[in-house]
């Protein structure tokens, strides 16, 4: 995978150097709690690598990428007081070591200083980097409403459930690339493209997660295996399954998503039988491939150097072997 | 005082224009809602007035109104679940018809909205209009966090008060009529004039309202009288009659704020005979019109005609009046 040390750190330097101890505290203490817990800063080094890629210094972009990184934390705040998680990379979420006051009107803060650190490009970038950041702020917003509204539907579709993670969690990777081509003042064309290597990877990966959440690794995947079956989480499997399936495995499978077994390693089993049975899996994995294609295809089409072609290809190649 | 009607009417039916059937529902239905329940509409009629007096055609200036306005019902919404608000403008709130997720995600939605409601203008006056609406945006939500943070604290100053009724009210009736100067493309000079006038008058009108809810007339005050005093709200009375009082009278008015008897007219009277006595009332008095003078003398020097500053001054004076 090509080195992105010095984009992360990079970033990580400037997000540390905009720190301010600023009043009321009880505003501002949550937004830097947060911020500094630290993940992957994934999306905001897309945003430098895009710019590099491009051909611009990529240090006139950390205003954008830090736009993007503050506006993800800004979803997550609101998100977890939706979900009432309790942790948040391990540590106490926002909500839960304040309170859920505080930490709505901090997350309303972190979305307008989003915004607010766009204001160092100039006006023609600035209103394009603008009605990006505001369309795909909307769109995660819309994604996160399907998702809370999917929760208590029972006829959820697959093109429904794929606009969800597109909203959800796609647009925002393909945003933080596109915003990239418009700091390096790339064409439309150029830009709509490298915006849907974003979309199409950022749909692949999901769906990946969803995959990887039921059949991964327990040593390398993060989370918790089996964790979205045991909370009854309708992914593109479950659909799916729930599609292919017999009207027995259909009923069987409604039936152990409407349980909360106390030891759920049973449920789990029987269910992840159901989705290979079905031929669930098999169609994750086609749609996975599909859109991973999809993207580096785009890619093939990129007028940027073959050397950088292959950067951006090697990333998203460890980005779906989890390795970034 | 002046005509102000058609400003409204406009405004009103360019709100229903921009009205669409969008979805998720869920997410945009609460906010059709709540910006529909009425209101006196005064900060985009400011804005709309302002960008006429100035000599544009206040038309061109809608956008702009709206944006204040869905940013307005925005901290509304936000601010309900905080204070665990059952009702707004007599109806039931957001997240008393929904619920809290839904308040906190549709208000989301609106801020963003808010900011894209912007997009019409040019480039430059874009990047204006919106470094204004985001300073302002995180003044009102350091407003809000200092309003919070008062009713844990003995020890608020009266200037800490003053700034917090400035950022959670008086900053965006500024900006509302600054943007009108924006859009009309005056100096900065005229913008700083305009905005000034309005924060002075906003300030005024807070006071004044604090001191109407202790001191008003039952029949034309739209809330409860005596309700601050029945909710232990630390207003600008309160904080002043401490700091006059004697040590007898200081520690009178920190029992009766420290209790909630069921039937309050009797603490409601000994309270207020207290901010009288202290001399509070008085002081209150002299602010609201050291205000107001001030307010007024800013428009004096506007470079604007006669009957245009006859034309704020009158609605000024109307807004103080509760007349508007």
């Amino acid at each position: 995978m090509p080195n992105i040390d010095h984009y992360r750190s990079d970033f990580i330097a400037y997000l540390e150097s905009k720190e301010q101890k600023k009043e009321p505290v009880n505003l501002y203490e949550p937004i830097s709690y947060i911020l500094n817990l630290g993940g992957k800063r994934l999306r905001p080094v897309l945003t430098l690598m895009t710019t590099d890629i491009f051909g611009v210094d990529y240090k006139q972009a950390l205003d954008a990428a830090l736009a993007i990184e503050v506006f993800h934390n800004f979803s997550l705040v609101h998100d977890d007081i939706m979900d009432a998680a309790p942790l948040r990379r391990g540590k106490q979420t926002v909500h839960e070591k304040w309170d859920v006051n505080t930490g709505i009107l901090s997350g309303d803060a972190m979305l307008i200083y989003s915004y607010q650190l766009l204001e160092s490009y100039p006006a023609a970038t600035f209103k394009q980097l603008m009605q990006l950041f505001s369309k795909t702020a909307l769109e995660v917003c819309e994604g996160q409403q399907y998702d809370v509204d999917f929760e208590n539907r029972t006829d959820v579709s697959i093109p429904e459930y794929l606009l969800m993670i597109q909203y959800k969690t796609a647009v925002l990777v393909a945003a933080a690339m596109k915003m990239g081509a418009i700091i390096a003042n790339r064409s439309s064309q150029v830009q709509q493209d490298i915006y849907d290597f974003g979309k199409n990877l950022g749909i692949a990966f999901q769906l990946q997660d969803d995959y990887l959440d039921a059949f991964g690794d327990p040593k390398s995947f993060g989370k918790q295996v089996g964790g979205d079956i045991m909370v009854n989480k309708k992914t593109y499997l479950y659909l799916k399954a729930l599609e292919l399936g017999s009207t027995t495995q259909q009923q069987e499978l409604e039936h152990l998503f409407s349980i909360k077994p106390e030891n759920p390693s049973e449920k789990i089993a029987t269910v992840k039988a159901l989705y290979i049975k079905t031929g669930a899996v098999d169609q994750a994995l086609k749609e996975i491939e599909g859109y991973t294609q999809k993207a580096f295809s785009i890619l093939d089409q990129l007028p940027i150097d073959a050397s950088k072609k292959e950067m951006l290809a090697q990333f998203g190649t460890s980005l779906m072997k989890r390795e970034v």
